[in-house]
């Protein structure tokens, strides 16, 4: 079981949290938990690094940010024990929780659960400290961001859980963003495929990194919320999930822009050339497509980046502007992505084909595609993306009729 | 270097401590530093523990409330980097600093400092966690009130250090509290006995505990002001003191109350259930005197508790009442213990009765008295407690004839 910051706000939220957890206890099951720290906490800790130094060490960052989790699950297991619960906290170093040396974005490299497993068999439910473990230096190294969600699910395919339940503030994962429609419908079951290119595209529930774990260890994770008391969404293998719609769900992010480059020579090298300096000044370009012009073997390449890094591309390109010998950068930051997912896209064809004709018939302009095996992305002008995302919904059947 | 929770309070105080700490690093000293939890830190964690469950698990409580320190090390190591001193932070676990199970107010059992000195021939400076260390169960174990001056002084003794500075807010220790008399002169050298008594009766500046440690290990402290940039007074042994005062300081304790068993039978074995029934409810008892009445050989008794303990002091002995054949209970909740301290008295004659000869000249009754070789003390009216010290201080030549 894991919870998040806003589950463990404050005492009365980790009083919830405790029945919860004396729930599943009390079902005669062996509970982990793995907690966060109070919402709020380790911003304010991350404040106080940054007025220290602004360069600062990461390894102390990671003594400071660390206690966020460490006062949570002190106070989970006090509460706990109120219940009559036999509880108790473990933080990463006392496991341990080993990671590399990658301060403030470590890697689990190996986890000892005997300690904790020992004690499952004198029904003692384990409060363990989420985004936390020790490095191979006996320092405190944290997960980065997403880590707690992260220790969940490499502790669950540690001891071979049944299951790994992250609960949140929201009861599962929706077939698109319910404040873009209400019709959008609560998934029962996904498969950790989906689920990484809905999280990638935006779908903020789960982070990429353990969903990722998830599927390499097949750690069945559940998403539901710590403030209802129903069942959530089931990430797990495509063999536990028994009706496969083609389509799964809508995604999209606003986290983007598009760079055009007109007149670039069509020489080889070129592309290597551009997407090295994006490389270099750490910049991730997603979407790329080029035209070749018919005239004199010049061609116009688009790709897009980050919208946050969107000066730095451009000034990278403008630095090596002579080099790819181009007649324009071009810059738009008014775009969006809208993409369909859905595992039985590998089976049924058509399903591009649908997308491209919903959003012609809408007056939509496509600038960019791209698709994976499970996965179709357009980039669209931004402010057609609401219209996009309900009539793509609707177009593939995810719609929830007896909603509003 | 140990520098307390108001020196720390904030990130501009944490600056001025990495200051200091540059300027004894610069005169090539090699320096650990013990801090405190950023002040009203540990307050606020002990508040979350104790909303939490009221019989809170100790383990838990010192996960928690170790954090404050923790936040600390890691600020102070990174303000130190940005100065361009060598740094680093120690938990206590890392060091390890070892202790007892009494979680809560555990007793320090061994520091192994062999990293610390290892690090010192590499010019690096060490940070370390004060009030923790960590229990044989892999714990972390807090030492309890003042627990900070006890890791300061337990380091400095465990490496044999010339000194274990204690900055505080105050820059020494004074002949009196200077709030009862702006004459009050800062002491600059001090024995460890003596502080001892003035830190039992009252003089907050350090904890005996810490005090006891230096005078065991025969570790020479300094108390002195983290604001000012000037010697403090130094806690040494007897053979540094050059210039022996006869009386060092005047002590006083408004914590005191007075309780009066009026017509005991005087048996034998009575003084034996009145101090068996007060030791059972674990009440400190401090001054006693016995008077033996004439007739019957019935008796009077008196003796002091804390002023907070007097309550259940009386239950306690109305309990036993038949069993100690008492006429009356009486009690008195208004008096003081004024103390009057110096190792000088050993080779001195005289002293007790100037304090008599000065008390009785003002009129001043003396309820109770008690000694030891280098205290005597004396219970009053805590009406006349200000009075009282103001005319030993004058008294036994103390006054700073130049202030006010």
């Amino acid at each position: 079981m894991k919870f998040g910051g806003t589950s463990v706000a404050d005492l009365d939220r980790i009083r919830n949290v405790a029945k919860r957890v004396k729930a599943e206890y009390d079902k005669g099951n062996e509970v982990a938990v793995v907690v966060s720290a109070m919402s709020g906490v380790t911003n304010q800790l991350v404040a106080y690094c940054q007025d220290a130094g602004e360069l600062y060490d990461t390894r102390e960052y990671d003594t400071i940010v660390s206690t966020g989790e460490q006062v949570t699950v002190g106070l989970l297991s006090i509460v706990l024990q109120g219940m009559g619960v036999n509880a108790r906290s473990w933080l990463g170093w006392q496991l341990p929780f080993r990671t590399d040396n990658s301060h403030g974005n470590a890697q689990i490299k190996e986890i000892n659960t005997s300690e904790i497993e020992e004690r499952f068999k004198e029904g003692q439910v384990a409060v363990m400290a989420g985004f936390q473990g020790v490095s191979p230096n006996n320092r405190i190294a944290t997960l980065g961001r997403g880590g707690s969600d992260t220790s969940a699910v490499a502790l669950a395919a540690a001891m071979n859980a049944d299951r790994c339940d992250i609960y949140t503030d929201v009861d599962g994962v929706y077939t698109t963003d319910p404040r873009i429609t209400p019709k959008a419908r609560k998934i029962d079951r996904i498969t950790y495929e989906e689920m990484l290119e809905l999280a990638s595209v935006g779908a903020k529930v789960l982070q990429t990194r353990s969903v990722s774990m998830a599927m390499r260890y097949n750690t069945r994770l559940q998403v539901l919320s710590s403030f209802e008391d129903k069942p959530g969404t089931l990430v797990c293998g495509e063999d536990e999930v028994m009706e496969e719609n083609i389509v799964t769900g809508i995604a999209y992010s606003r986290d983007e822009a598009k760079i055009t480059l007109r007149g670039i020579s069509d020489n080889p090298g070129i592309a290597s050339s551009i997407f090295g300096a994006m490389g270099d000044a750490a910049i991730n370009v997603d979407m790329i497509v080029q035209t070749l012009s018919e005239e004199n073997r010049s061609t116009d390449m688009s790709f897009t980046v980050g919208r946050a890094d969107l000066k730095r591309a451009v000034n990278a390109l403008e630095a090596i502007r002579s080099k790819i010998n181009c007649d324009a950068i071009e810059s738009d930051a008014t775009v969006a992505k809208v993409s369909v997912v859905g595992v039985g896209m590998r089976s049924h064809a058509g399903v591009a084909q649908r997308m491209f004709a919903t959003l012609a018939d809408k007056g939509i302009n496509i600038q960019l595609i791209s698709t994976s095996e499970i996965k179709v992305s357009v980039l669209i002008a931004e402010e057609y993306l609401e219209l996009a995302v309900r009539s793509l919904h609707t177009a593939y059947g995810l719609d929830n009729e007896e909603a509003a």
